[in-house]
């Protein structure tokens, strides 16, 4: 594999977005963002550290290192447009492996119009492959972790722990019933929620983060950004059917820190709580309010896990423990 | 390492460019392209085959990752404004050492007041770094391959082999003379020709491409984008002093084909040829014609080297063979 093959190989012959000026053919891309900002965000996946030939084949790893940072461009409330990918490539991936893997991300590209606009491949020991998003919002309209407020409802789309869930399917090579394969699903192709996102435009305020390391994790990141204290109701938190049903014993912990879920977890107040419900069904997506947000009590801002009167402090981790003072 | 640490630790205290709305500390970063064009490339390099411990302290890499995708910015005639790190890391590479890389890659990115907007960190065998820059460019003035035309001067920037060369003198274990510093410094620390890059503003029409490979395969890249041939006169291509001294067998190889010197190869009409050597002059910087640019004679453009009166073709390797038909 030269430096050179593999992306000028997977040069699309014609583009989608037209506000793009030039792709893959020059040193760099060229496009002019019209009167909308620009939102980008990079992420990485790399072989034995978030997936392996037997959890994933190599369209399931394309689609989902894409879809990760769709996640990203959701929860700012951004609209694709194009895709950078970088790739490193061992000498046991097959040219058709990559090919395959091409495939699972241009799937996933195609559902959204973006276009493949630069990227480089060079050899490596394991597969690593780096994207980078570009998306675009309307001025000002960008969604931030910082935008919580006292009073809020905190909520989250879809169902939490699936995509753990599917790996430990995986793991442990559990036969393939219907619970099963939707699991498995969850965790090789996980669904951004960028349609929701989009369609939250009328809400006036709105903090949004992408669950991509489990909601213990991104409720701290709201409340530190926002600072304030994030409370989240242990008997609220939206587990699927399968889940429940194949790991009884751990689909609570792993709905709160099992991560690469890549639902949308927000606040918002209760007077524009219609416009998330709307949303919600105009996307043919589940909304589940979960929490509330309440003024900082501490010189910290904590989120509390609340299981009937009794609240303890959740940390990033999603490890609790006893509430402080 | 967890994943979050390093980017994290290292995001700046305050941000550079006025055009930047939301830095790092958000699901993505959020700017505002102000009536230009945005440029984006990736770039990346990979412990083992771009580098190792022995060639390049962590402060290099950092340096010379950056400097790579500047390059491609300068090729566009692009000023650079952001710039996205994906980082990753062995088990091998210490904390200090990734603060070193760092350091020498804000050392560069300090030169032209770029903003570290996003990245992440994850674990892996082998050290990699893939940078994605940003910049701008006047609407509609980005520089292509594809502006060349019969009739325009070949140009290049500075020296060529010089990467090469210095790579060579460490392999060596060469003393530390003078002449060994300057190459073992082209190779760590390119510079790349941003200023001179923008200098070329009031240019109408300008071909620029950065030299990554070596200029037989760039030049290659011009002639096909463009439909042309180009013609080389091998007399002309500039190489340093010090490659002359230490490599005299070497050094023309290595100046067509060497790559890495991240110098400016460029085409231009005779007309306009004083706006370049202005832009060169005005930046400190040496431009040497090389050749120019002919109606192409084939089916299919090429690239030719001419020495005397003798043209070979000069495929993109630096492989030359014996002119056909």
């Amino acid at each position: 594999m030269d430096e050179f093959s593999f992306i000028r190989s997977i040069r699309p012959d014609s583009y989608k977005q037209s506000t793009l000026i030039r792709g893959i053919d020059d040193d760099a891309a060229v496009f002019r963002a019209m009167q909308e900002d620009v939102v980008t965000a990079v992420d990485t996946m790399v072989e034995g550290v978030h997936f392996s030939k037997e959890t994933m084949s190599p369209a399931d790893v394309g689609y989902r290192a894409l879809a990760a940072n769709l996640s990203d461009l959701a929860a700012m409330g951004s609209r694709p447009a194009f895709y950078l990918v970088s790739l490193v490539v061992p000498d046991h991936w097959s040219e058709k492996e990559l090919d395959e893997l091409y495939r699972g991300m241009n799937q996933l590209a195609d559902e959204y119009q973006m276009d493949l606009i630069g990227g480089d491949t060079v050899s490596g020991q394991d597969l690593c492959v780096s994207v980078t998003v570009v998306g675009y919002v309307g001025q000002g309209l960008a969604r931030y972790r910082s935008a919580s407020k006292p009073g809020d409802l905190v909520f989250v789309t879809g169902s939490l722990g699936d995509s753990r869930a599917g790996l430990q399917c995986i793991f442990d090579e559990r036969e393939e019933t219907e619970d099963v394969r939707y699991l498995v699903n969850r965790h090789r192709r996980p669904s951004p929620r960028v349609t929701f996102a989009e369609m939250l435009r009328s809400c006036e305020r709105i903090a949004l983060n992408d669950v991509s390391d489990g909601i213990a994790n991104e409720a701290n990141e709201i409340a530190e950004a926002s600072g304030v204290d994030v409370i989240i109701r242990q008997e609220r938190i939206p587990c699927s059917g399968a889940i429940q049903a194949l790991y009884p014993d751990q689909y609570l912990e792993w709905g709160l820190s099992g991560g690469e879920d890549f639902e949308l977890l927000g606040t918002v107040s209760k007077e524009e709580w219609s416009c998330v419900e709307k949303a919600a069904n105009e996307s043919g997506l589940k909304v589940t309010v979960i929490g509330k947000v309440e003024e900082r009590k501490k010189d910290h801002p904590y989120v509390y896990i609340q299981k009937e009167d009794k609240r303890n402090i959740l940390e990033k981790t999603g490890y609790t423990h006893m509430k402080r003072g």
